[in-house]
């Protein structure tokens, strides 16, 4: 029996997850998803995703791909997933049909993320949970400097979760920058692939950066370190989104 | 005993509470402001807001005003107050000494609000209580075009809560515009002063000016009619900002 392959684009507010990934005893977006599919078809299936975001972060543009017996309209597939997703914060963006050969994970080109701060005295309070508040002023054009310097191909091993699984610490960073936005300061990082707690070790490295604790070069010297050690304390979860993935 | 007089500027999410106004047994913001207040000072003092918003309407630039026997370091008070309203949404911005003779409510010169729809089929998951969701796509330039058909002075009885309580209908509408912004809508507001759900009652009835319900001379014949019966269903509260008040 041949099967119906699906594509969703996946807007969620990551707060009340404990992340991407299914896990007993703790709501997944992967769950909400699966069990909004279910309510939807009478199938249950699994749903695998470009990114597997960490508890906390968001999502703008997730992408996952899933497989039903049944041919479903994508326009149906969206309105329907909507209903039965809430009241979870998680909303169907697109849908469409793709062959069989898509993979969210695999196919993926370019997986796109963006780090918010809040960099001003007072707390954030309409974008609780949705930034990184840091009181201090931060210094964005020596910060974007320093994202400048590590670009390209490099082991990360500095910027990785001490229990990332990828075989290798290399990355190919194209895109890291950050510019202010009034009393916001924006990051934004993309690459093919990014290892585990990647952009949330290299953020808050960079706040040191901005901070003037660390110069720029200090930024470059801790990367070619190849030492966890020499990570700054990692940024929260709440200030990151997955924005986009290309395939 | 003389007193001495502070300026707050104060964002604030409206999601929990019944408004600006101090109600008995429900949740204000004036109360939390109070209460920080009284947590600072040991003063018990009544705070006075330039624009009295309702439940559920968000502040990025609300400002209010309060006398205290003691003279205290604006720097310090807003610290404290941010301090003292945790875990409340609200958050002091600045706060400054002014003379005796500043009042938020009667000093002010221009109000300005910002009204955001979420134009889109998918639901609002991260901005949800934070936006207007409007599924079906609305035309922002007829939109914009009968936004600047009204503008200047007018007898605004149309777009007035029948429980307003101003003495005049008489407004001055100095801004009020419609720009798209990806798949939002933004309305922009500006006047000395606004009637009782002014600005609901215009969005409103230009969300049917965006559905082509309404042309744009619609809009402005509403107007003209001067009977709230003309009025569109009011746009609901979470998509409405107060951004800046000036003096």
């Amino acid at each position: 029996m041949s099967a119906h392959r699906y594509k969703l684009t996946i807007e969620y507010d990551g707060t009340p997850f404990s992340g991407w990934q299914r896990q007993a005893d703790r709501p997944s977006v992967q769950q909400a998803l699966e069990q909004a599919i279910y309510g939807m078809s009478g199938e249950t299936v699994t749903t695998q995703a470009a990114g597997r975001t960490d508890a906390g972060v968001h999502a703008l543009g997730q992408v996952a791909h899933f497989d039903l017996g049944k041919t479903w309209d994508p326009f149906r597939i969206r309105e329907a997933l909507n209903y039965h997703l809430r009241p979870d914060p998680v909303a169907i963006i697109a849908a469409e049909a793709v062959g069989d050969d898509f993979e969210a994970r695999f196919s993926a080109r370019a997986r796109h993320y963006e780090y918010r701060i809040l960099n001003r005295r007072a707390p954030a309070v309409i974008e609780r949970d949705h930034v990184w508040h840091v009181p201090m002023e931060l210094d964005a054009d020596a910060m974007d400097h320093a994202a400048g310097l590590i670009l390209g191909t490099h082991d990360f091993t500095t910027f990785r979760s001490s229990e990332c699984q990828a075989n290798s610490p290399l990355r190919t960073l194209d895109k890291f920058s950050v510019r202010r936005e009034l009393d916001h300061i924006v990051i934004s990082a993309s690459a093919r692939s990014f290892l585990h707690h990647q952009v949330r070790s290299m953020v808050g490295s960079l706040k040191l950066v901005g901070e003037g604790k660390w110069s720029p070069s200090d930024f470059r010297a801790a990367l070619d370190a190849r030492d966890r050690r020499r990570c700054g304390a990692m940024a929260p979860s709440s200030g990151l989104y997955l924005t986009r993935v290309d395939y």
